[in-house]
């Protein structure tokens, strides 16, 4: 079997390590990985496959001779190398927002528009991570009817924030639960038994940055540039797992038998739908998983042509470094 | 001033804790305190205006010469006892469900629909606690347009479960944190770092009890018996405070503009609504306070007819006591 010359860019942050993890559990073909971080981190050794791998600067020459960049970058870093993957012939995955809205860039979660890997230039982007977890949750209905609209409330792990979220939650826990002070650090305002109804900057109309990417990311991951999505994004403290109350209009009646059928065989879903059983999904158990759970599903009562679900998932792998590696496996089987 | 006896059903709960609070803050007219408990409880004793006042046993010859019961009991309590109130003259003002859609018991958020109070026969209901935050935040809104249809999506803290729930989330933290194990008591799964998206059993068409008291409950107290609510109701590790994203429908478009003229004046609505400055309502702040905060006022870009905004409610305080409590107000003010 061919292995392929794997870069990750960004190899120490939580989506960098989610993916030196993923590539070896699900066995990507990797015949030698370059992991790449800023000039502090070089020098470091990590362990990949009973290996030890030495971390390299991230320069515009360490590209030449890999095959698949997988971004985990923030965005300024991947608009920088992302000139210099595609010039080495790299086919650049990137987790980052830098290119997600580029027409001439596919943004792809595979089980939904696996298809649009084909049309890349070079790079592929990865959706946002509630966008991610929505679009798997929801893609199966649509063998139902088409749908119109879609309002989400998430209920997002402090991890969205990367390795300091967790650190923060944790430290701040500790305070509180000791009767201490605690200055907030990675969130502007306390998360320790507190929601904070704020995750980035606002962009549009009072929406958030990361409120409208479900509409802007869902819009070209549907193939729908009509679609239209309304978005409340909360982080709460939770360390791990991102959950989505999702209402979904149709434009027909849709009946929950029709929609619980439609997700029982949808790709990507793991269907947790009997409440009086006390079967849901929750941020605990769907974490470390690579499947988005769903369940609660219910008849919307405003509107005979919506229905109701929660579904949980892995915001640092589906939402992030399982979904690049799904994209980089379908790239591998299209050569 | 004319004094009244206020006797307490279910003194010693957290709920029943708070109303003696709450009178003795409000300078509610008290002449004389009766607290009434379980036998068990039956001969503590309880500070009242620096005066020691001894806990009764709940019994049916306990409200004789009573003019006012506040009910902090559970529903069957509540059930036992409220033909003993009603014959001995007082009036009852009972937060448990048991009479909340009796038509002949007015439900009340006194800024809402204060007028019913004048049609009780001897009890009036407090509504469920998101019902009375939820209504608090959207009331005014009917000033501009009628309300439709209403969606809500609670994240719930663990006070809502009574005075055990926090004990719990405190124990639960604490053992994660030490990497220690944890048995789930009150809620049926952990809560520490997780999310419970079911309270109470299932009900009507895969919604839980909880989440059709706000449609249920809402029509009562907005006095509209055809409005439609859709709720998902979700426990979150947050000590105390609900919040809760809700969706309102008017029967044309209206304004963000204009929603946020009605709310800046709305009776028990404190408006907190700058995103750009970091300004909206979180549970920290609305805790131990009695005004609902609202926030986050964004248009719906799924329905032009329609608004979102995010709104933090004390639920023992706005949601349970101190509402008990403005109703009694208004009784003592009609005499």
């Amino acid at each position: 079997m061919k292995e392929y010359r794997v870069a990750i860019l960004g190899a120490t942050g939580a989506v960098g390590q989610e993916m030196i993890r993923v590539l070896q559990e699900r066995n990507f073909p990797v015949g030698e990985l370059v992991p790449l971080a800023s000039a502090r981190s070089a020098g470091k050794r990590i362990d990949f496959q009973g290996r030890q791998v030495t971390i390299q600067e991230a320069r515009e020459d360490a590209f030449h001779g890999v095959d698949i960049v997988l971004g985990a970058a923030e965005e300024n870093i991947s608009r920088r190398f992302a000139p210099s993957i595609v010039a080495s012939g790299a086919v650049y995955v990137d987790n980052s927002s830098a290119f997600r809205l580029d027409p001439s860039v596919p943004l792809v979660v595979p089980e939904v528009n696996g298809e649009d890997i084909a049309l890349h230039k070079g790079i592929i982007a990865n959706p946002n991570c509630c966008t991610t977890i929505a679009m798997t949750a929801i893609h199966g209905l649509r063998e139902i009817a088409p749908i119109r609209t879609l309002s989400a409330v998430t209920y997002q792990a402090v991890s969205g924030a990367g390795a300091a979220g967790p650190v923060e939650l944790e430290v701040q826990l500790n305070a509180v639960l000791r009767g201490e002070d605690y200055a907030p650090k990675v969130f502007r305002y306390p998360i320790a038994f507190n929601l904070i109804p704020q995750i980035g900057d606002v962009q549009y109309e009072g929406y958030t940055s990361e409120e409208m990417k479900m509409q802007n990311e869902g819009r070209r991951i549907l193939h729908d540039p009509f679609l239209r999505v309304s978005c409340t994004c909360v982080r709460v403290p939770v360390v791990r797992s991102h959950s989505i109350a999702v209402t979904v209009r149709f434009d027909r009646h849709v009946s929950v038998d029709e929609a619980r059928e439609a997700l029982s065989h949808a790709q990507g879903v793991k269907l947790m739908d009997d409440t009086d059983a006390g079967i849901y999904p929750m941020p605990l158990d769907s974490s470390n998983q690579d499947l988005v759970y769903v369940g609660r599903l219910r008849p919307d009562l405003t509107d005979d042509h919506a229905i109701c679900l929660w579904c949980c998932g892995d915001q640092v792998r589906k939402g992030a470094a399982t979904n690049c590696i799904q994209i980089a496996e379908r790239v591998i089987q299209m050569r």
